[in-house]
């Protein structure tokens, strides 16, 4: 049991062998519950067919609901982005997960990822704005420039989250490119 | 000795120790050099009377040279602010630091900041742009927001710097506001 709960991530090996003790030596422990909930998570969940994220039914809960089609389409790197996003309570519109980013170094193509299933859905939903919303890093740069690419041709509106400072972050803590990136990114005061 | 290098930003009582000891042990030490930097620096290095930058004459280095004046002037909190800045080496117009923010419950107010300094300079020096490069938390907020207010009658155009996802950061690593922000400042792509 330790040497299974170890390959959880965060969970080091002294950490395993405490809560494996736990387990066995708490009446309150309930062993038989949590076996239950991975298999009934393992079996129940996969992702939606639609978007990418997790889903119990053939689509998930958010492409579930119909006030969401035909706005925008966030498209994001892996489902788990798509938690952090609808948390924030300010997007109304469908999400779709790639599945990853290009890593030519990894064998990673646009063909590992999930952009022919992208293509045909802006082609089919109509959506009013394409904002890729990836990461900040060199993959994800290059992956959005890939998008921006194949997108552009297609007459969507088409835009990107902003990079800039960080929210409570002072200028001495801001990294170079993070800076250059807030001063080349500027908007009008008047546009808020 | 020990007791004066505590002092310092960073250094706690064990290393002001071992650092005290290494001056009085080493024979590359040169305690009188280290004395003397710290004596000229205290008397020759004031704040710039234009920008508040550090200066040993009237002006510092940014604003004595010509070909940055006429052009973008960008208000930051702090002198330290400053560095990091200019060594991002894509801003080439002027700064001018306020010297901190407003914190009513610090007793600061506008006219604890080198505002009305600001204001004079906007006047006769006829920057092409204002860029706001403040802060991105409560204070540096409400900063900012005081000054869109004086300075957005002046009809100079008036932007401020991004906020959003900070370089090399993925979605899963920024908290709400930051996301929030870097969704609500999206920009087309055709822009860059």
């Amino acid at each position: 049991l330790a040497r299974e709960l170890r390959r959880l991530p965060g969970i080091g090996p002294r950490s395993a062998e405490r809560i494996a003790l736990w387990i066995l030596s708490n009446k309150d422990a309930r062993p038989a519950q949590l076996s239950e909930a991975l298999t009934a998570a393992a079996t129940s969940i996969h992702p939606c067919s639609q978007c990418g994220f997790f889903a119990t039914e053939d689509l998930c809960e958010i492409c579930l609901q119909p006030s969401r089609s035909g706005r925008e389409l966030c498209v994001v790197e892996l489902a788990t982005d798509i938690l952090p996003l609808e948390k924030t309570g300010s997007f109304r519109g469908l999400y779709h997960a790639l599945g990853g980013r290009l890593a030519p170094l990894d064998h990673i193509g646009p063909e590992q990822l999930r952009i022919d299933l992208l293509q045909e859905r802006i082609h089919t939903g109509h959506p009013t704005e394409i904002i890729l919303a990836l990461s900040a890093d060199v993959e994800g740069e290059a992956t959005t420039n890939y998008l921006v690419e194949i997108l552009e041709p297609l007459g969507v509106p088409l835009t990107r989250i902003a990079h800039g400072l960080p929210a409570g972050g002072g200028l001495e803590h801001a990294d170079q490119i993070t800076l250059q990136r807030a001063l080349s990114g500027r908007r009008p005061v008047a546009e808020r």
